[in-house]
Protein backbone atom coordinates (compact mmCIF):
# COMPACT_ATOMS: atom_id res chain seq x y z
CA UNK A 1 0.00 0.00 0.00
CA UNK A 2 1.54 3.56 -1.18
CA UNK A 3 1.15 6.66 0.76
CA UNK A 4 2.73 10.09 0.19
CA UNK A 5 4.27 12.04 3.17
CA UNK A 6 5.37 15.79 2.63
CA UNK A 7 8.83 15.88 4.16
CA UNK A 8 9.91 19.10 5.29
CA UNK A 9 13.44 17.93 6.76
CA UNK A 10 12.38 18.83 9.95
CA UNK A 11 11.88 16.70 13.41
CA UNK A 12 7.78 16.31 12.67
CA UNK A 13 7.23 15.14 9.10
CA UNK A 14 10.67 12.82 9.70
CA UNK A 15 8.75 11.05 12.43
CA UNK A 16 5.30 11.04 10.66
CA UNK A 17 7.57 8.87 7.64
CA UNK A 18 8.76 6.84 10.51
CA UNK A 19 5.07 6.05 11.59
CA UNK A 20 3.79 5.78 8.02
CA UNK A 21 6.42 2.87 7.77
CA UNK A 22 6.20 1.69 10.62
CA UNK A 23 2.29 1.00 9.48
CA UNK A 24 3.15 -0.44 6.86
CA UNK A 25 3.16 1.87 3.66
CA UNK A 26 5.08 2.26 0.90
CA UNK A 27 6.55 5.91 1.75
CA UNK A 28 6.86 8.31 -1.32
CA UNK A 29 8.36 11.51 0.12
CA UNK A 30 7.68 14.97 -1.37
CA UNK A 31 9.64 17.85 -0.02
CA UNK A 32 9.60 21.64 -1.57
CA UNK A 33 12.18 23.94 -2.92
CA UNK A 34 9.72 26.73 -1.93
CA UNK A 35 12.02 29.69 -1.26
CA UNK A 36 12.39 29.07 2.23
CA UNK A 37 15.68 30.70 3.32
CA UNK A 38 16.49 27.73 5.43
CA UNK A 39 17.26 25.73 1.97
CA UNK A 40 19.42 23.23 4.80
CA UNK A 41 16.20 21.43 5.39
CA UNK A 42 16.19 20.01 1.82
CA UNK A 43 19.44 18.43 2.26
CA UNK A 44 17.92 17.11 6.16
CA UNK A 45 15.11 15.39 3.82
CA UNK A 46 17.18 13.70 1.90
CA UNK A 47 19.09 12.04 4.29
CA UNK A 48 15.75 11.16 6.23
CA UNK A 49 14.44 9.86 2.97
CA UNK A 50 17.39 7.69 2.65
CA UNK A 51 17.78 6.49 6.20
CA UNK A 52 14.00 5.86 6.38
CA UNK A 53 13.85 3.39 3.17
CA UNK A 54 11.52 5.65 1.21
CA UNK A 55 10.17 3.93 -2.12
CA UNK A 56 10.97 7.59 -4.07
CA UNK A 57 11.58 11.18 -3.21
CA UNK A 58 10.53 14.35 -5.26
CA UNK A 59 11.44 17.68 -4.40
CA UNK A 60 9.26 20.03 -6.12
CA UNK A 61 10.07 23.71 -6.91
CA UNK A 62 7.64 26.28 -6.49
CA UNK A 63 8.56 29.69 -5.69
CA UNK A 64 6.66 31.53 -2.99
CA UNK A 65 8.80 34.02 -3.16
CA UNK A 66 6.55 35.20 -5.77
CA UNK A 67 3.92 36.20 -3.14
CA UNK A 68 6.40 36.96 -0.24
CA UNK A 69 4.36 37.81 2.75
CA UNK A 70 6.63 35.84 5.46
CA UNK A 71 9.39 36.30 7.18
CA UNK A 72 10.40 32.71 5.83
CA UNK A 73 10.49 33.73 2.23
CA UNK A 74 10.97 37.29 2.45
CA UNK A 75 13.75 39.77 3.86
CA UNK A 76 11.37 40.00 7.24
CA UNK A 77 13.00 39.02 10.40
CA UNK A 78 12.41 36.30 12.46
CA UNK A 79 11.48 36.62 15.39
CA UNK A 80 13.38 35.14 18.12
CA UNK A 81 13.25 34.37 22.28
CA UNK A 82 9.35 34.62 22.29
CA UNK A 83 8.18 32.09 25.24
CA UNK A 84 5.16 29.87 24.95
CA UNK A 85 2.06 32.00 25.47
CA UNK A 86 3.31 34.42 22.97
CA UNK A 87 3.82 31.70 20.47
CA UNK A 88 0.38 30.38 20.98
CA UNK A 89 -1.18 34.46 21.08
CA UNK A 90 -1.30 35.22 17.60
CA UNK A 91 -0.34 33.52 14.26
CA UNK A 92 3.52 35.10 13.89
CA UNK A 93 5.53 36.37 10.92
CA UNK A 94 6.72 33.03 9.90
CA UNK A 95 3.45 31.64 8.82
CA UNK A 96 4.10 31.14 5.08
CA UNK A 97 0.06 32.22 3.76
CA UNK A 98 -2.15 28.68 2.62
CA UNK A 99 1.77 26.83 2.67
CA UNK A 100 0.43 23.45 3.73
CA UNK A 101 -2.70 24.21 1.55
CA UNK A 102 -0.20 24.60 -1.39
CA UNK A 103 1.91 21.68 0.13
CA UNK A 104 -1.37 19.22 0.42
CA UNK A 105 -2.03 20.06 -3.13
CA UNK A 106 0.77 18.49 -4.55
CA UNK A 107 0.25 15.99 -2.56
CA UNK A 108 -3.36 15.20 -3.59
CA UNK A 109 -1.76 15.06 -7.28
CA UNK A 110 1.06 12.51 -6.64
CA UNK A 111 -1.43 10.44 -5.27
CA UNK A 112 -3.59 10.61 -7.39
CA UNK A 113 -1.62 9.60 -10.61
CA UNK A 114 -0.01 6.98 -7.92
CA UNK A 115 -3.12 5.96 -7.05
CA UNK A 116 -3.14 5.81 -3.83
CA UNK A 117 -5.11 7.17 -1.01
CA UNK A 118 -2.98 8.08 1.64
CA UNK A 119 -1.22 11.26 2.55
CA UNK A 120 0.16 11.77 6.18
CA UNK A 121 1.63 15.22 7.06
CA UNK A 122 3.24 16.02 10.18
CA UNK A 123 1.32 19.17 11.59
CA UNK A 124 0.77 19.15 15.16
CA UNK A 125 -1.48 21.84 17.42
CA UNK A 126 0.19 21.45 21.10
CA UNK A 127 3.69 22.52 20.65
CA UNK A 128 3.52 24.87 17.54
CA UNK A 129 3.67 28.38 16.36
CA UNK A 130 -0.14 29.12 15.98
CA UNK A 131 -0.59 28.64 12.36
CA UNK A 132 -4.11 27.78 11.29
CA UNK A 133 -2.95 25.27 8.62
CA UNK A 134 -2.33 23.18 11.48
CA UNK A 135 -5.36 22.69 13.04
CA UNK A 136 -7.57 19.82 12.82
CA UNK A 137 -10.17 21.11 11.87
CA UNK A 138 -8.35 22.82 8.79
CA UNK A 139 -7.03 19.46 7.68
CA UNK A 140 -10.84 17.68 7.78
CA UNK A 141 -11.76 20.27 5.41
CA UNK A 142 -8.82 19.63 3.39
CA UNK A 143 -9.68 16.07 3.22
CA UNK A 144 -13.46 16.64 2.28
CA UNK A 145 -12.10 18.77 -0.94
CA UNK A 146 -9.76 16.21 -1.56
CA UNK A 147 -12.59 13.35 -1.63
CA UNK A 148 -14.49 15.66 -4.31
CA UNK A 149 -11.60 17.11 -6.39
CA UNK A 150 -10.53 13.57 -7.63
CA UNK A 151 -11.42 10.56 -9.48
CA UNK A 152 -11.95 9.24 -6.54
CA UNK A 153 -14.48 11.31 -5.57
CA UNK A 154 -16.14 10.95 -9.07
CA UNK A 155 -15.77 7.76 -9.51
CA UNK A 156 -16.39 6.25 -5.91
CA UNK A 157 -13.32 4.39 -5.94
CA UNK A 158 -11.37 5.14 -2.77
CA UNK A 159 -11.54 7.65 0.17
CA UNK A 160 -8.54 9.67 0.43
CA UNK A 161 -7.12 10.09 4.08
CA UNK A 162 -5.05 12.86 5.30
CA UNK A 163 -3.18 11.42 8.12
CA UNK A 164 -1.60 13.62 11.29
CA UNK A 165 -0.32 11.20 13.29
CA UNK A 166 0.87 13.74 15.40
CA UNK A 167 -1.65 16.00 16.06
CA UNK A 168 -2.44 16.11 19.62
CA UNK A 169 1.32 14.86 20.29
CA UNK A 170 3.33 17.17 22.37
CA UNK A 171 7.39 17.96 21.04
CA UNK A 172 8.54 15.41 24.07
CA UNK A 173 5.65 12.56 22.91
CA UNK A 174 6.79 12.93 19.36
CA UNK A 175 11.03 12.93 20.35
CA UNK A 176 9.84 9.44 22.17
CA UNK A 177 7.93 7.71 19.06
CA UNK A 178 9.86 9.18 16.73
CA UNK A 179 13.46 7.11 18.79
CA UNK A 180 11.36 3.96 19.04
CA UNK A 181 11.14 3.55 15.79
CA UNK A 182 14.67 4.36 14.89
CA UNK A 183 14.94 7.91 13.62
CA UNK A 184 18.01 9.71 14.73
CA UNK A 185 17.13 12.98 15.29
CA UNK A 186 20.58 14.03 14.12
CA UNK A 187 19.61 13.33 10.46
CA UNK A 188 16.72 16.67 11.05
CA UNK A 189 17.02 20.55 10.89
CA UNK A 190 14.47 22.55 12.13
CA UNK A 191 15.55 25.59 12.57
CA UNK A 192 13.78 28.72 10.60
CA UNK A 193 17.13 31.04 10.63
CA UNK A 194 20.77 29.78 9.84
CA UNK A 195 23.80 31.03 10.30
CA UNK A 196 26.21 31.34 7.51
CA UNK A 197 27.35 27.59 8.14
CA UNK A 198 23.63 26.33 8.61
CA UNK A 199 23.89 26.33 12.44
CA UNK A 200 20.64 26.27 14.34
CA UNK A 201 20.09 30.01 15.74
CA UNK A 202 18.80 28.07 19.17
CA UNK A 203 16.60 31.10 19.73
CA UNK A 204 13.39 31.01 16.75
CA UNK A 205 10.15 29.10 17.68
CA UNK A 206 11.07 26.29 15.65
CA UNK A 207 14.40 25.67 17.30
CA UNK A 208 12.76 26.63 21.16
CA UNK A 209 10.06 24.32 20.49
CA UNK A 210 12.57 21.05 19.95
CA UNK A 211 14.93 22.27 22.76
CA UNK A 212 11.75 22.03 24.95
CA UNK A 213 10.84 18.51 23.51
CA UNK A 214 14.53 17.03 24.41
CA UNK A 215 14.52 18.76 27.81
CA UNK A 216 11.34 17.25 28.78
CA UNK A 217 12.60 13.82 27.84
CA UNK A 218 15.58 14.89 29.45
CA UNK A 219 17.77 14.03 26.54
CA UNK A 220 20.17 15.94 24.47
CA UNK A 221 19.55 17.07 20.87
CA UNK A 222 21.97 15.80 18.54
CA UNK A 223 22.36 18.54 17.00
CA UNK A 224 23.32 20.82 19.97
CA UNK B 1 -11.73 46.13 -3.47
CA UNK B 2 -8.83 43.52 -4.62
CA UNK B 3 -9.75 40.16 -6.28
CA UNK B 4 -7.21 37.62 -7.41
CA UNK B 5 -8.49 36.07 -10.73
CA UNK B 6 -7.29 32.63 -12.12
CA UNK B 7 -6.62 33.43 -16.00
CA UNK B 8 -5.45 30.57 -18.21
CA UNK B 9 -5.41 32.72 -21.55
CA UNK B 10 -8.69 30.88 -22.19
CA UNK B 11 -12.28 31.95 -23.21
CA UNK B 12 -13.68 31.23 -19.67
CA UNK B 13 -11.05 32.65 -17.93
CA UNK B 14 -11.05 35.61 -19.70
CA UNK B 15 -14.80 36.09 -19.01
CA UNK B 16 -14.62 35.59 -15.53
CA UNK B 17 -11.73 38.27 -15.31
CA UNK B 18 -14.32 40.83 -17.63
CA UNK B 19 -16.93 40.28 -14.92
CA UNK B 20 -14.82 40.48 -12.02
CA UNK B 21 -13.60 44.00 -14.02
CA UNK B 22 -17.57 44.91 -14.23
CA UNK B 23 -18.43 44.16 -10.71
CA UNK B 24 -15.17 46.71 -9.54
CA UNK B 25 -12.48 44.55 -8.34
CA UNK B 26 -9.37 45.77 -8.92
CA UNK B 27 -7.96 42.52 -10.71
CA UNK B 28 -4.52 40.58 -9.96
CA UNK B 29 -4.42 37.61 -12.08
CA UNK B 30 -2.51 34.80 -11.96
CA UNK B 31 -1.44 32.22 -14.52
CA UNK B 32 1.06 29.43 -14.18
CA UNK B 33 3.81 27.58 -16.27
CA UNK B 34 3.01 24.05 -15.24
CA UNK B 35 4.29 21.96 -17.89
CA UNK B 36 1.39 22.44 -19.90
CA UNK B 37 1.86 21.32 -23.67
CA UNK B 38 0.04 24.44 -25.12
CA UNK B 39 2.06 27.35 -23.35
CA UNK B 40 0.89 29.52 -26.23
CA UNK B 41 -1.75 30.08 -23.57
CA UNK B 42 0.14 32.04 -21.15
CA UNK B 43 1.02 34.41 -24.27
CA UNK B 44 -2.69 34.64 -24.73
CA UNK B 45 -2.49 35.42 -21.00
CA UNK B 46 -0.75 38.61 -21.09
CA UNK B 47 -2.89 39.47 -23.48
CA UNK B 48 -5.95 39.50 -21.82
CA UNK B 49 -3.94 40.40 -18.90
CA UNK B 50 -3.16 44.20 -20.74
CA UNK B 51 -6.40 44.68 -22.49
CA UNK B 52 -8.70 44.33 -19.47
CA UNK B 53 -6.48 46.35 -17.41
CA UNK B 54 -5.47 43.86 -14.42
CA UNK B 55 -3.41 45.96 -11.55
CA UNK B 56 -1.04 42.66 -11.90
CA UNK B 57 -0.29 39.48 -13.66
CA UNK B 58 2.04 37.11 -12.47
CA UNK B 59 3.04 33.45 -13.46
CA UNK B 60 4.07 30.63 -11.23
CA UNK B 61 6.16 28.60 -12.44
CA UNK B 62 5.24 24.89 -10.61
CA UNK B 63 6.10 21.63 -12.96
CA UNK B 64 3.28 19.55 -12.71
CA UNK B 65 5.39 16.99 -14.79
CA UNK B 66 7.42 16.32 -12.00
CA UNK B 67 4.43 13.36 -11.56
CA UNK B 68 2.28 13.32 -15.08
CA UNK B 69 -0.15 11.29 -15.31
CA UNK B 70 -2.21 13.65 -17.85
CA UNK B 71 -1.80 14.43 -21.61
CA UNK B 72 -1.49 17.93 -21.01
CA UNK B 73 1.77 17.79 -19.32
CA UNK B 74 3.16 14.00 -19.91
CA UNK B 75 3.70 12.43 -23.66
CA UNK B 76 -0.03 10.95 -23.97
CA UNK B 77 -2.00 11.41 -26.95
CA UNK B 78 -4.91 14.19 -26.04
CA UNK B 79 -8.18 12.40 -27.44
CA UNK B 80 -10.02 14.32 -30.72
CA UNK B 81 -13.20 14.23 -32.01
CA UNK B 82 -15.15 13.08 -29.01
CA UNK B 83 -19.02 14.08 -29.27
CA UNK B 84 -20.51 15.77 -26.32
CA UNK B 85 -21.90 12.44 -24.75
CA UNK B 86 -18.46 11.15 -24.55
CA UNK B 87 -16.86 13.77 -22.72
CA UNK B 88 -19.97 13.70 -20.48
CA UNK B 89 -19.13 9.98 -19.81
CA UNK B 90 -15.70 9.61 -17.75
CA UNK B 91 -13.02 12.14 -16.46
CA UNK B 92 -10.72 11.57 -19.50
CA UNK B 93 -7.01 11.67 -19.79
CA UNK B 94 -6.48 15.84 -20.52
CA UNK B 95 -7.54 15.83 -16.96
CA UNK B 96 -4.39 17.48 -14.44
CA UNK B 97 -4.76 15.39 -11.12
CA UNK B 98 -5.35 18.00 -8.14
CA UNK B 99 -4.96 20.72 -10.97
CA UNK B 100 -7.70 23.49 -9.81
CA UNK B 101 -6.92 22.88 -6.45
CA UNK B 102 -3.65 23.67 -7.21
CA UNK B 103 -3.91 26.84 -8.94
CA UNK B 104 -6.59 27.61 -6.32
CA UNK B 105 -3.97 27.19 -3.28
CA UNK B 106 -1.56 29.53 -4.98
CA UNK B 107 -4.65 32.09 -5.26
CA UNK B 108 -5.47 31.44 -1.54
CA UNK B 109 -1.78 32.45 -0.78
CA UNK B 110 -1.39 35.69 -3.15
CA UNK B 111 -4.75 36.73 -1.81
CA UNK B 112 -3.85 36.18 2.08
CA UNK B 113 -0.65 38.04 0.99
CA UNK B 114 -2.98 41.10 -0.60
CA UNK B 115 -5.35 40.84 2.43
CA UNK B 116 -7.99 39.96 -0.67
CA UNK B 117 -10.86 37.77 0.32
CA UNK B 118 -12.14 37.26 -3.40
CA UNK B 119 -10.86 34.83 -5.65
CA UNK B 120 -12.68 34.48 -9.36
CA UNK B 121 -12.47 30.80 -11.01
CA UNK B 122 -13.26 30.10 -15.18
CA UNK B 123 -14.81 27.05 -14.07
CA UNK B 124 -18.13 25.37 -15.67
CA UNK B 125 -19.99 22.75 -14.75
CA UNK B 126 -22.28 22.66 -18.21
CA UNK B 127 -20.05 22.69 -21.69
CA UNK B 128 -17.18 20.89 -20.03
CA UNK B 129 -14.97 17.83 -19.79
CA UNK B 130 -15.87 16.42 -16.99
CA UNK B 131 -13.30 17.35 -15.01
CA UNK B 132 -14.26 16.90 -11.14
CA UNK B 133 -13.04 20.17 -10.56
CA UNK B 134 -15.13 21.95 -11.73
CA UNK B 135 -18.29 20.60 -9.91
CA UNK B 136 -19.93 22.97 -7.66
CA UNK B 137 -19.76 20.98 -4.69
CA UNK B 138 -15.49 21.20 -5.26
CA UNK B 139 -15.57 24.77 -5.14
CA UNK B 140 -18.16 24.98 -1.87
CA UNK B 141 -15.48 22.51 -0.27
CA UNK B 142 -12.64 24.12 -1.49
CA UNK B 143 -13.87 27.32 0.35
CA UNK B 144 -15.29 26.14 3.84
CA UNK B 145 -10.89 24.68 3.50
CA UNK B 146 -9.67 27.89 2.56
CA UNK B 147 -11.65 29.89 5.73
CA UNK B 148 -10.12 27.27 7.76
CA UNK B 149 -6.48 27.27 6.14
CA UNK B 150 -5.55 31.24 6.79
CA UNK B 151 -5.36 34.12 8.99
CA UNK B 152 -8.96 35.30 8.04
CA UNK B 153 -10.25 31.71 9.48
CA UNK B 154 -8.23 32.11 12.62
CA UNK B 155 -9.15 35.64 13.62
CA UNK B 156 -12.52 35.97 11.92
CA UNK B 157 -11.91 39.32 10.01
CA UNK B 158 -13.09 38.19 6.81
CA UNK B 159 -14.75 35.30 4.95
CA UNK B 160 -12.84 34.36 1.42
CA UNK B 161 -15.41 34.08 -1.35
CA UNK B 162 -14.95 31.49 -4.13
CA UNK B 163 -16.49 33.29 -7.38
CA UNK B 164 -17.92 30.47 -9.82
CA UNK B 165 -19.80 32.74 -12.22
CA UNK B 166 -19.36 31.07 -15.30
CA UNK B 167 -20.89 27.86 -13.36
CA UNK B 168 -24.08 27.19 -14.52
CA UNK B 169 -23.62 29.09 -18.13
CA UNK B 170 -23.67 27.22 -21.51
CA UNK B 171 -20.46 27.99 -23.67
CA UNK B 172 -22.64 30.12 -25.86
CA UNK B 173 -23.68 32.42 -22.61
CA UNK B 174 -19.77 32.81 -21.66
CA UNK B 175 -19.25 34.20 -25.30
CA UNK B 176 -22.24 36.43 -25.10
CA UNK B 177 -21.43 37.85 -21.43
CA UNK B 178 -17.59 38.75 -22.46
CA UNK B 179 -18.78 40.48 -25.91
CA UNK B 180 -20.92 42.65 -23.92
CA UNK B 181 -18.17 43.21 -21.11
CA UNK B 182 -15.74 44.08 -24.14
CA UNK B 183 -13.96 40.61 -24.73
CA UNK B 184 -12.30 40.13 -27.73
CA UNK B 185 -11.98 36.22 -28.17
CA UNK B 186 -8.88 36.48 -30.29
CA UNK B 187 -6.84 36.97 -27.62
CA UNK B 188 -7.86 33.82 -25.84
CA UNK B 189 -6.34 30.52 -26.80
CA UNK B 190 -8.18 27.37 -25.90
CA UNK B 191 -6.72 24.23 -28.01
CA UNK B 192 -5.18 21.62 -25.92
CA UNK B 193 -2.89 20.49 -28.72
CA UNK B 194 -1.89 23.45 -30.99
CA UNK B 195 0.48 22.70 -33.82
CA UNK B 196 3.93 24.02 -34.17
CA UNK B 197 2.76 27.24 -35.39
CA UNK B 198 0.28 27.43 -32.35
CA UNK B 199 -2.05 26.79 -34.24
CA UNK B 200 -5.63 25.18 -32.86
CA UNK B 201 -5.95 21.58 -33.99
CA UNK B 202 -9.99 22.05 -33.94
CA UNK B 203 -10.41 18.79 -32.49
CA UNK B 204 -10.09 18.17 -28.79
CA UNK B 205 -12.48 18.99 -26.61
CA UNK B 206 -11.57 22.21 -25.88
CA UNK B 207 -11.76 23.06 -29.46
CA UNK B 208 -14.90 21.72 -29.83
CA UNK B 209 -16.85 23.04 -27.04
CA UNK B 210 -14.99 26.39 -28.13
CA UNK B 211 -16.68 25.90 -31.62
CA UNK B 212 -20.21 24.73 -30.04
CA UNK B 213 -20.86 28.16 -28.37
CA UNK B 214 -20.12 30.23 -31.54
CA UNK B 215 -22.30 27.98 -33.79
CA UNK B 216 -24.94 28.56 -31.32
CA UNK B 217 -24.58 32.21 -31.00
CA UNK B 218 -24.62 32.01 -35.11
CA UNK B 219 -21.22 33.88 -34.96
CA UNK B 220 -17.31 33.30 -36.35
CA UNK B 221 -14.88 32.48 -33.52
CA UNK B 222 -12.40 35.12 -34.45
CA UNK B 223 -9.59 32.31 -33.91
CA UNK B 224 -10.72 30.64 -37.00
Amino acid sequence: MKAVILLSGGLDSATALAIARHQGFDCHALSFRYGQRHTVELKAAQTVAGALGVVDHKIADIDLRLFGGSALTAELDVPKDRDEAAMGDAIPITYVPARNTIFLSFALAWAEVLACSDIFIGVNALDYSGYPDCRPEYIAAFETMANLATRAGVEGTTKITIHTPLIHMTKAEIIRTGLELGVDYGWTFSCYDPDDQDRPCGRCDACKLREKGFRELGLRDPLS
